[in-house]
This record gives C-alpha cells, sequence and structure tokens, in this order.
C-alpha cells in the first residue's frame, strides 16, 4: 500500500513539486487542476470528454448535494462514483462556502456550533457545523473531504476574520476526530483573510493537527490581486512540505502558476465552464476573452487560439463559434468549456513536466507573458 | 459514377425498400431518419457523437441561415461542411416552412411570386421566392436541396390548400429550372393538405417535373393523426419508386415505421432534441415520457430504458438523470438526446435490416407493439 502523497520531485530553484496522490478511486499527478461538478456533473461537459481530457479528480459541492437529491440518495447510490458514474476520485467541499455567503447575505445565522439558514430551493431551515458536514460528506463518500471551516468575505473587517480563524480551529479538531469511511481523506483548511498575522496564526493552529492535506480558503473571495497573490505566495510554503498543499477556488492561468511556483499541489474553480457560459475563453495570453469579438463574425480561416491541441480548436473555426454562441446554440458551450478545461488542465500537465525536466524556471520564463 | 439512388433490396410483401443514395460528401444508407442542425449544429449534441450515432445526413434550415449568420458568409466559408465541421451530407430545406408559419401568424404576405416577411431577430423586410431559395441554397452548398413550396397549415379550408398547390406547382417548375451547383440534387415537394383530391393532383404535377428525388410536404402540421396516416399510406407508395422518397417533419417512432412500410426512404424531425430539453425520452415502447417522473427519484438501479445499447442507457441511472434534469444541469439535455437519436436512427437500421434479411413483416409483427 503506497503513502497517500509521494512527492516525486522537487524543483531545487523554486520548491516547485510534481507528486503523486494515491486513492481508492484512482492515481492523481500533482500539480493538477480540478474541474468542479457542483451538482453532481461539470456542467455543460458530459464524463467521456472529462475522462479524454485526462481530468484526474473532480469537485462537487456538498451544499447543493445535500439539498438535492441528499446524501441518502446518493448514499443508496453506492457513493458519488456510483451515482454519477464518474469512476475517477472526488473531492467534496464542507459546504461552508456556499451557507457562508448565504450568511453574507443576512439568510443565514451563525454562531460556535455552526450556521442555520435557508436553503434556496425549498426553504426549509438546515443547520450545518463540523459534525454535520462530516457526517453528510461520510454519506457522498469523496475520496478526499474537507474540514467546516468558516470563509469570511475577502473584505471582512479584523474582529470577523479573529473569530472565523477560531472556529475553523475549533471545527478542525471536531472534523479530525470525525469517524469517515476507510477510504477517505480529510483535508485541513487555513483561513485568516489578508490579516498576515491571522494567516499565520491560523496556519499554525491547523497545522498542529493532523490531516491529510492541508488548504488555504477564503482566497480569491472579493480582495485584490495583489492581496490574493501575496497570501498564494507567502502562505503555500508554510504548509507542511510532506502533505498535498490545496488552494481552494482559483483558476485563472497566472494563479495556478504562481500557486506552482509557491509550492502548492492543487487547485478548483468554476471559471472554465462558467465562462463558457457567457462565451468566455482563455486566449493565447491564456486570459479569457469573448468569442462574440467583432473581428470573429468572417473568420473561417482561424481556431479560437492558434496553435492550440484541443478538441475544439482542432476543429471549429471563431466565425462558426460565435454564430452558434450568438444563435445561444447549446453545444458552443460544451466546446468552449472542452477549450477551457483543456487549457487549465494542460497547463498542470506542463508544469509537472516542466519540473520533472528540471526545467521549471525556464518554464516560467518562456510563459513569463501569462503573469504580465 | 453509381447513379444518385439504387434500391438495393425491396420488400416483396410491403413494398417497404433498402436503398443508398450517392452524394458528394458520402452514401446515405435508406431507411434513414436525418437529425436536424437547424442553425448548423444539432440542438445540444456536438458533431463527434452525431458521427458515433451514425446519423448519415443532417438536415439545416435555409430561413435560420440566411438570417444569421446569412449564406454570403457560409459560402466564403466553403459551404455547409466547411463551415460546421460536419463532414457528411447535409439537406437544406426551402425557408417555406418557416416563412410561412410567419404567414400564419399574420406576419407575411405570400403571392404568387412568394413571400414577403420581417424576420424575428432584427426586423428586417425579406422576400423569398423559389429563385431566392434557390440561390440562398446554391450558396449555402447542401447535397440535398428543398425546393421553395407553399405548406398551409393543418386545418386549412380547401381555396387555401387549392392555392397552395398550385404556387407550389409552378414554384418547383421554376426550382427544377435553377442552375445549383454540379454536386447538388434537388427534391421536389407534393402539397394537398388533407384533401385527398388536391393531395393526387399535387402529386400528379409535380412528379411530372424531373427531380433527384420527391417529398410528401405538409405532413403532420396539425391534422389529426389518422390524417397524418392516411396521407402516409395513400400518397408514398404513388411518389415514383426509383427516386428517394421523404417525409418531411416526421419522428415519431410509429410514423417512421408506417412511412417504411408505406415505401418511403427519408424523414426528419426536431422530436429527438426538442423533447430531451423538456425532460423526455422515448421508452421501451418508443412513445415518449419524462425522465422527472415520480419513480425515478431513487432508482438507482435501471437505465432509462431497460437493455437500450445506447451510450446513455449503458451508463447512467433513473436518478441520476432525473437529479440533473431537476437541478437544470445542462449535460443531461445532452444524455437525453444522444438516446433519442439513438433510438430512432437504430429503429430506421433496423427496418434496414429487416428489409435486407427478408424478414420486414415479421419486424412489424414484433413491433406492433409500437404501433399500438
Amino acid at each position: 500500500m503506497p503513502s497517500f502523497f509521494e512527492i516525486e520531485k522537487t524543483c531545487p530553484i523554486t520548491g516547485a513539486r510534481a507528486g503523486k496522490i494515491h486513492t481508492e478511486h484512482g492515481i492523481i499527478e500533482t500539480p493538477i487542476f480540478m474541474p468542479v461538478a457542483t451538482k453532481g456533473s461539470v456542467r455543460g461537459v458530459d464524463w467521456r470528454t472529462i475522462s479524454e481530457l485526462q481530468a484526474q479528480i473532480v469537485l462537487a459541492n456538498t451544499y447543493h448535494l445535500t439539498i438535492r437529491p441528499g446524501e441518502a440518495s446518493i448514499e443508496r447510490a453506492g457513493g458519488l462514483q456510483e451515482w454519477s458514474k464518474w469512476t475517477g476520485p472526488f473531492l467534496t467541499d464542507s459546504g461552508g462556502f456556499q451557507v457562508f455567503s448565504f450568511a453574507r447575505r443576512g439568510q443565514a445565522k451563525i454562531d460556535d456550533q455552526g450556521v442555520s439558514f435557508k436553503d434556496d430551493l425549498e426553504g426549509k431551515i438546515h443547520f450545518i457545523g463540523p459534525n454535520e458536514s462530516m457526517n453528510i460528506q461520510k454519506r457522498l463518500g469523496a475520496d478526499i473531504v474537507m474540514a467546516f471551516d468558516e470563509c469570511p468575505a475577502g473584505n471582512a473587517d479584523r474582529k470577523t476574520v479573529e473569530t472565523a480563524v477560531r472556529r475553523t480551529r475549533d471545527w478542525a479538531e471536531k472534523c479530525t476526530n470525525f469517524p469517515l469511511q476507510k477510504h477517505q481523506n480529510l483535508f485541513l483548511i487555513v483561513q485568516g483573510g489578508k490579516f498576515e498575522d491571522l494567516r499565520e496564526k491560523s496556519l499554525e493552529e491547523i497545522t498542529k493537527l493532523d490531516a491529510k492535506g492541508y488548504a488555504l480558503g477564503g482566497v480569491s473571495v472579493g480582495e485584490s490581486r495583489e492581496e490574493v497573490e501575496k497570501v498564494i505566495s507567502n502562505m503555500t510554503k508554510k504548509l507542511p512540505i510532506n502533505k498535498p498543499r490545496y488552494i481552494m477556488g482559483i483558476g485563472m492561468p497566472r494563479d495556478l502558476i504562481v500557486g506552482v511556483l509557491s509550492g502548492a499541489d492543487m487547485f478548483d474553480c468554476v471559471l472554465p465552464t462558467r465562462i463558457a457560459r457567457h462565451g468566455g475563453y482563455f486566449s493565447e495570453g491564456l486570459r479569457f476573452k469573448s468569442v462574440s469579438q467583432k473581428d470573429f463574425s468572417d473568420d473561417h480561416d482561424n481556431p479560437l487560439v492558434i496553435g492550440c491541441q484541443c478538441p475544439t480548436c482542432k476543429t471549429f473555426t471563431r466565425a462558426y463559434l460565435k454564430h452558434l454562441f450568438l444563435r445561444k446554440e447549446i453545444t458552443v458551450y460544451y466546446y468552449l468549456a472542452v477549450h477551457n478545461l483543456f487549457r487549465l488542465l494542460n497547463l498542470t500537465f506542463d508544469m509537472r513536466k516542466a519540473i520533472f525536466n528540471d526545467c521549471f524556471p525556464q518554464f516560467l520564463k518562456k510563459n513569463l507573458y501569462l503573469l504580465s
């Protein structure tokens, strides 16, 4: 039985690392981008395509699944894989992110025990605390399970973040004591917002507790670009070196590069599928642009991104994709999402290769334009 | 160079036939169901999947394409195949069906020259007559081109249908005189509504004109089931025996069986993709049912249709698909459309096999339940 996480190679100059995470449903080669299947399906992309894009793990949202169809139903199906037929590894978040966004809109009550909230579908009152979150995630059966943390908004004041750091620690302890299924692996989450000392405090408290991996939460939830990158580059390297490091909720190519450069292994974001539904695609520079731009109307010669090897760019032209988008043909959401997922996944694959080939600094240099 | 159409086998008892249509973009084995790609994409299903489902020809709508992106743009791309990257044969309708439905809503003016109408996107005034329709279709470049006909509603009075029959004949003559691209093949359309004598008259007039194939139009446009089937079974067999026979706009499994039994070769309908977007799927009996039915909520054991060999039924359960549909996850429109297209396509494949194996009457007997 191999250990849960092994580092295969570390870039001696930057500390970027390539590794392997062993789960019951397959091996995850890191660094890796994880597509988001909020309600049990990556929005607009069928599972066969997700598999062909070489996604190695997907994320599902505990909040959405507990509301519908409910963990009891998924448990009866035999867990997330048996239910959804995505046979690779799953990660579930704790539900905290969604319920705290209710709290920010005044639709939830938080105290030291957890959160009471009205769901947005049936208006029922629910309570989720650390034990409830663990129990739901246990029944969903994901390979990687996230601790229940408090995630305040990016612009929250110091006092709010202090409270969140304290609760996150207390709840993390409860989560570590919760008996999950044998194949499940708990990750703990560091909070602290944009306050450096609170980040340090949270990191110290959280990493004292034993877990299979550690994550930075509350990143890119409304802070400035500078604040996001400061947290990523200062904090990632302080997470335990021998455990997977996961930066939650980031999915701009630049963020992935800064993350790997800082020693992170895992990333997730709804961005590639969400922007697809609004006609957005990652361009040459891996920023995103709109497929409805003016000069695409009659461009029957070029793919979205010249030289891109994704199935969409290898097949379709700008003019055709723009037409489908303007005419609201839903296949275009698929074609654009495939392109966007391919770009992010291959960015992580390329970084992994560069680390293995002892040329990660060269990779950075070559891709500096992505960072500008 | 093989002839455009060859009959490979005819059922000696029923007259049902299996044949081959040779086009520049591939061979079409008949009888065949043609998926509809209204605006240049089968709604919700990517081209790779359409190809894997063994679709052999798809239909695109002249009206929608002339409004956006316009035939000039598609012509510059090199025609429908180069533009959309569906490399197999295309058939375009004449645009008549859509503009006459405007007329029925009082948004168009018809006279003996053609139809003036306001498009529903930009509100511009357009005129389409037989020459305009032929010219647009020439520029779109489809392999099979439909004559510009007048298609009155299923409940139209005798006088209206009489006028439509006359115009359809006059316009058909103009269409046959229009020089299309070398690889294009013109089909003429028989009208006459539910009036037997007008159907006979239209058929006699239309089949006097030379064309590569003949179609029954104005079927299933608001008449009763009995009227639809009477027209199919009475008129199909009177179309020239040595040319492809196409019944336009029908896509219920029962209609395809009655059509083939009556000697028809080609069918099209938006039904399989349209009902998918409303959660509909062809059930065991090939009627359609809703995926949101009550007893699917916790059915983690069975596919939509037990024994179905389509990619959706081979992978997913009723409970999962119902969940995706209730949560408006757009992948479910793909999964259901794949099932529905598979069922109709395979129904035509099965009938073709039965005709070849001299057992079409047995096929009918075995599938009588589809006809009840």
